[in-house]
């Protein structure tokens, strides 16, 4: 992960690309990136997009869909100061709070 | 990461969540996510949202929500099988090739 | 929708909105109302997601989201000058012509 | 309005297309546009989105991904029995008691 973070700096810092990469730009483009994802699945029926992955050419580009939402999340955790793995796991904690496995087992309804 | 990867994975299964955790459902989900991400700079200037995390209600909820985005996507990332890291350093050395650093020095322009 | 189109104005003016409603800021509200609509039908089977107005409750969140889509959409329209109908018939008719009838039947590949 | 349902109508029905039109995948669909015209502002200062239209190349992009994301909302619409303008008005009265003008003058802060 640090090293993904610093590898991704570098890469803006060499194209001086630090003017556009504010929190709310950064925002746009993770946002723009996970709609190409969405693209990929959006006509497959669920047990299709369980097999996406072997169909060799799907299976290219959702992982290069994967990897571009990836650079620009971390690039914008960056940019905030914000660590990607503890924010997932402080959020998770609070989350396994709120959905105890007791009450929550086999449901999908929101809390 | 594999820590997070599990932790998550282990959250799912102890809920039984897994019979909803197809590709398509957790594309939705990272995407809903990221959603209420971009409400907290749509009304921003780029210089307030450089920022955001000075502002201690504003900086909480923007890490709890790129907590929510990175455990989806996280999740997402597991069940196709692809490796998070692995995917956004391949893509970022394809994208290091489509904009060389002399050309793209400064510019936002698509390529 | 030309009624629509100047409620919708006389609202945000009323409000002196117009500062806040950038096209890019705009699109970024449009997105997060998406991501709210998303977050309806994430874990819903497509053939439940055909049956979500029969639910009361949810078919009251699904207009409301519906509506709010409609309302970002209809204002971003406004602020940029686009006639919404216009634009989606004119793209309609595009769209007629890299799909055509014969060969796009019953098959969702893109072109 | 009317007229624009009727006509995605009968461009979905003449492909055989009602199969994959589920709310679910519509919903998609619709993010997956909203993706594109994010694209097209991302990387803009507000004050360049402002002006996206003077720009002949831009402007014909965004008025294409607005036509796009017009027609997947009212292809969504359609499909859930849903009068798009009658939503967003419904809409805007109860953010309109939620929002009192004299509240909200000039004021982006949420309720």
């Amino acid at each position: 992960m640090d090293h993904l973070m610093r590898e991704v700096r570098a890469f803006a810092e060499a194209r001086d690309w630090q003017q556009f990469h504010t929190p709310k730009n950064l925002a746009m483009a993770l946002a723009g990136e996970v709609g190409e994802l969405l693209a990929e699945f959006q006509w497959l029926t669920p047990e299709q997009s369980a097999q996406v992955m072997s169909d060799l050419e799907a299976g290219v580009r959702v992982k290069a869909e994967i990897g571009d939402v990836m650079i620009y999340l971390t690039r914008l955790a960056d940019v905030l100061g914000i660590d990607l793995t503890d924010a997932a796991l402080t959020k998770l904690n609070e989350v396994a709070v709120r959905y105890p496995v007791d009450e929550a087992r086999g449901s999908a309804a929101k809390r």
